[in-house]
């Protein structure tokens, strides 16, 4: 029975075995037997034996291996390069600097008793900072601002996609429609407004809104690359012989977007109630101009719910309508979302309507962190601002002495339950209604002071001098009163305009953000949106100017779509004066 | 020959070529008894074959197993735990907010002529943000912000390292002495200054600056914890009846220092020199006071070079001396490293001296970059602000209809040869000498022109008004020069205070700084240093508050070094008094 591979000690105690008693019961020798069979086992127990551990070390290595590939894949880049079906969100938070955070947090936090851990939803969220500057500012508007998220590239001020040598710059949204994405605009401005124009269009100066609106609907050199928009601004879409439109020309282009390219239109939020609470499936492309021009602030539009959806709602009903339309197809979606009026409550100095612009953009980031959460395609959401507006300081100090404190008073903002514009626009329904039968001075002061000051700032120590000036000079009301509550608050601004601060980006983080984190250059999200996706935007590009030359030279310069003729000299001077003109009063 | 772990297919060959032909040569019959016994081996072969596979399946599973321990580690914490020696260098830029960096970019771009990309060091290494509300107000002040970053707590503004029940806590740079690391704190204000004093002392309201000096030294309840102090704030430290002093009582904090203590003290550039250039080593306890009070704006300082180190002078040096100190310890070095001053030109509202104070903060930032990539000891730099002052935007509208372009002018800024606050005090400087003559308002008038805006403020376009403003009020000389160079250069201030805008957190990376990326609070900064070093700050803490408590019974409170008796009820009384005084005027 002896093997070659019988261990000697066996061997040693079958020996002294034999030499045991031999008289040992049958019971004894068969136990010894099978322990000596045990130990020397059957022909088949050393293989299986080498079999196994050849499979063990074979399955450690195969780990080893599996782990160390990974491992290499994750300090190079945090994630692999773009492969599957997904889904980008990106939303602008225009004009919103780091200040409006501050200010915002803690107006939450004072207004719901909050620790000072109990942050936003985007500070959890907080991922870097991007520089605005412009090709032709150190201050970027929103066109520049935005061309650098849509093209990847610096522009000059005004330009909607278009760069500095005026030739057309493809975006990510054309490209990615190009690649088989289905896309969406959601604002809570006009839609031809610069930061969806810029995604959705080529003009060179911001201020071309009725060339803007063509494009978006389809009319444009790459045809219809829009699925959805929600928003405001449907002045720009109705023609000039209409009442509440705001074109030059007569071009009707709600009923060009239905007839020509296939739009479904609505115009009312009974129209997008049957869409936002499910009854409705959303049809494809979809038109929804819920505003004549801006949808109002937040402030006043919770007043006014019956007539306009929020930034929130319009999200999620844009997030469900291109989902379930990219349900069975190899391309995910592409979806902008803009608070677009946290930026005109900068340009109005009014941090009251900011919060509330604020406070429901973060309620709209939670709610797309919430649909990526559920989706089961891969999804990013990043967000960022194009600018800074108003120069906002969450600090204000009232007499030219040092300040006595270093505090400021989120309360005041509490007690606003109306915003400066609604407060203006009330004013001057007051005057026009009572001009006929004579205003007194005295009267219109007391109707300021109890209706708008007191009623809708909820401001109750107004001083004779501040209701005076209101009176005296009423096309200043809205700038009086934002002085009244900004100074109540210590809210400071140095400007209607923009400033050069660096805006936050947030992010849902992995799948390649890495590239964005830190402080970046807006540009770089740019490059992010397009690596994202993986889509080829310089074919987009390509494809355009091979078109817009081609027009050039039959001076069919979409620029005349008043009908003009004009060379292509008369465009380039056309130009000129619309930049210069742009730069007064747009935002 | 035949075994148990022979293969079949060997016995299957072994039969059969037992059946071939017998009359094979013995060649033959050599090779194929070879080619068996290879197929079957010699009795050891099996064994052999069978410790390989299970050295490799055990090294394999090793292997899997050390990855698998890694990655998780990775995952959770970004960094194993402090186990070796270590360096950690704090960075404080008390008073930028991320409108500074901002400001500071474009105006190092517009002056050198560089492109958009070419950005600050302090860019480069962008980590995340903090919140800065202190536990008495949502805007801070540098002694709640300092306090946040030294205990790791939120405090009442003016607090230094005391919490908000007036009980001490242990500080980061204490404990760190306690652990054997060696301690420094680098200013360009007053060694007193609320943020150094943080570090290494506790008092009630930072304007107790005679007793911090005391406690700096040695003289407090943990006696010597700091090995080496650089910046200004000479007055502090001498009696009252030198020239020079500031301090309320007659005590010699110098010469306690270096006869009680054993600190080596210099107070002038030249004994600054042998350590800088390194013709002498630098014994420690070091206290080198440059300045009696601040050390000038870095605007002005160039052209003193001569009297005043700068920072990044001072940082470089301070990072050589710890070093060296520690090169035969178990254990490294912290060290503090304010520019302080930063803060000042905000509250001045002056941005030329701002942007300089910015960029040789970038320097030095980029000099202990330096030293850490050059050193043996892992090490990490943090560096953050403890809030934002003077409300600044980089954008001013300068007159009440809307801005008619978004741009600001760095070339203002970059026409400027001295601060403000140099000005004001030449003219000061000037109105005194003229004083016994006689000065004419006129000629005071051109001398202001002439010597001060157009020569320091490199302004040439002073306005009348703007010029007899001066004449009229010299008191406000200082903020008036700020107005005129920050209209200008279109920057906006909102305030000569603090604001509440969440500030920058910049990094050198690694070694468990996940933890503060993102928008963090400013206590998480804290909690990072004490646990990057792994210290015991509550074991401090407990030995302060015994100190404390013996104290207070015996009515020997450290507030009354000016000798005056009081009780423990007068103290509190006093500590109110300070409370309401140092709200006033105090950074």
């Amino acid at each position: 029975m002896a093997s070659a591979t019988t261990p000697l000690l066996a061997d040693d105690r079958r020996n002294s075995a034999a030499d045991s008693d031999r008289l040992a019961d049958s019971e004894d020798n068969a136990l010894r037997d099978r322990a000596l069979s045990n130990r020397t086992g059957p022909s088949w127990v050393p293989r299986l034996r080498e079999v196994l551990l050849f499979a063990w070390a074979l399955l450690a290595t195969a780990g080893v291996l599996i782990m160390a590939v990974w491992m290499s894949h994750k300090s190079q880049t945090g994630y692999s390069k773009p492969s599957g079906k997904r889904n980008l969100i990106f939303m602008v938070s225009d004009g919103m600097g780091p200040a409006s955070l501050s200010m915002t947090r803690s107006f939450r936090q004072y207004t719901e008793g909050l620790d000072h851990g109990d942050t936003l939803t985007l500070d959890k969220h907080f991922w870097g900072s991007s520089r605005t500057r412009s090709a032709s500012s150190f201050i970027t508007d929103s066109a520049a601002g935005a061309t650098a998220f849509s093209c990847a590239q610096k522009s000059y001020n005004g330009a909607i996609s278009m760069l500095p040598d005026h030739t057309p710059c493809g975006t990510v949204l054309e490209a990615a429609k190009r690649a088989g994405y289905m896309t969406g605009l959601v604002v809570t401005t006009d839609i031809t407004d610069a930061t969806p124009a810029c995604f959705s269009s080529h003009v060179d100066v911001r201020t071309q809104n009725d060339e803007i609106a063509l494009q978006q609907v389809g009319d444009g050199a790459l045809e219809r690359v829009v699925d959805l928009m929600l928003g405001g601004g449907r002045c720009h879409f109705l023609p000039n012989t209409t009442h509440g439109s705001c074109r030059a020309d007569d071009v009707d282009v709600v009923s060009m977007a239905k007839e020509k390219y296939g739009w479904t239109y609505t115009d009312n939020r009974a129209g997008f109630d049957e869409l936002w609470e499910g009854k409705l499936e959303v049809p494809l492309p979809m038109l929804g101009l819920f505003a004549s021009t801006d949808v109002p602030f937040e402030l006043d539009r919770r007043n006014m719910n019956d007539i306009y959806p929020s930034l929130s709602e319009m999200a999620t009903t844009a997030l469900r309508a291109l989902e379930k339309a990219t349900q069975d197809s190899d391309q995910g979606f592409f979806l902008m979302i803009e608070g677009s009026r946290i930026d005109h409550a900068g340009h109005y100095n009014d941090p009251a309507a900011q919060v509330h612009e604020v406070l429901e953009y973060d309620k709209t980031f939670q709610a797309v962190l919430d649909f990526l959460d559920e989706s089961k395609t891969e999804g990013v959401l990043v967000a960022t601002s194009d600018h800074e507006t108003g120069g906002l300081s969450v600090a204000k100090q009232l007499r030219s002495d040092y300040p006595q404190q270093y505090l400021w008073y989120p309360g005041v903002l509490a007690n606003a339950s109306s915003s400066t514009e609604y407060l203006a626009f009330k004013l001057y329904e007051h005057i026009a209604s009572t001009a006929k039968n004579g205003t007194s001075k005295k009267g219109l002061k007391v109707y300021i002071n109890d209706e708008l000051v007191k009623a809708g700032l909820g401001v109750h120590d107004a001083t004779d001098t501040e209701l005076a000036e209101i009176v005296s000079t009423p096309a200043k009301a809205q700038d009086l009163f934002a002085k009244i509550i900004s100074q109540r608050a210590e809210i400071g601004w140095s400007s209607h305009g923009h400033s050069a601060v660096d805006v936050n980006i947030y992010s849902s983080g992995g799948s390649g953000t890495d590239a964005i984190r830190g402080n970046v250059e807006n540009t770089e999200v740019g490059d992010f949106l397009r690596e994202y996706i993986g889509v080829d935007v310089e074919a987009v590009t390509k494809e355009l100017r091979k078109k817009y030359q081609r027009r050039s030279k039959t001076s069919a310069l979409k620029l005349d779509a008043t009908g003009e003729s004009s060379s292509s000299e008369d465009h380039w001077a056309a130009h000129e004066d619309l930049v210069m003109r742009q730069a007064d009063g747009t935002h």
